[in-house]
């Protein structure tokens, strides 16, 4: 039922545009894939992404929140605790993550890492 | 029977990262879109990408050259056409690349445009 013009602009989609760009933004997608596993506390989520600053963590929370993809939990202690964990939306990228994921299996060559033993 | 360690560093995958922070690379998503419909010329997809250049959309398509995403094809003409299309692996990135779509449609708000009649 999608409108379909002849020059093809209508491969375009705004809202597509905006979707894949929020979540390939540099570290998002590693972020949101952490928080599938369900809420997690600032300094578990930077242990669990290497090389990830606290300054770009912080920025790519806020901006998530500010999507309402992430809500930011505040458990006044002490000590004060504070976790995130992804909204309903946010859940709903699993799916849209985990194919991303498959794909990546497939198509993406492996690191190179030394081995331990 | 994927490794899981009690501090969460197994939930960063390296391939996943390097693959999601591809497709989402700004304007990225959208040539790929395009291109699942099919083989585009230059300018089929410069004209159905509002806003993106001549520049950056040559800068893209390298990139995904370089990733074997999106291969490039010279009909010698004259007039010389130069054609892009998926290859075998970028053709697999439709089911992730739908799966971001459907999460839009729930989740993005559609963008406010004039009424023409």
């Amino acid at each position: 039922m999608s409108e379909q013009s002849s020059d093809g602009s209508s491969d375009f989609c705004p809202r597509f545009h905006h979707a894949i760009e929020l979540i390939g933004k540099r570290w998002t997608g590693a972020v949101l894939r952490a928080l599938l596993r369900g809420p997690r506390r600032f300094n578990e989520l930077l242990g669990a992404i290497p090389d990830l600053s606290d300054r770009l963590l912080a920025e790519r929370l806020r901006e998530l929140e500010g999507e309402e993809i992430v809500s930011r939990h505040v458990d006044p202690g002490p000590p004060v605790r504070v976790a995130y964990e992804l909204t309903a939306s946010g859940k709903e990228l699993e799916t849209a993550l985990t194919c991303v994921g498959q794909w990546a299996e497939r198509w993406v060559a492996p690191p190179k890492r030394k081995r331990t033993a």
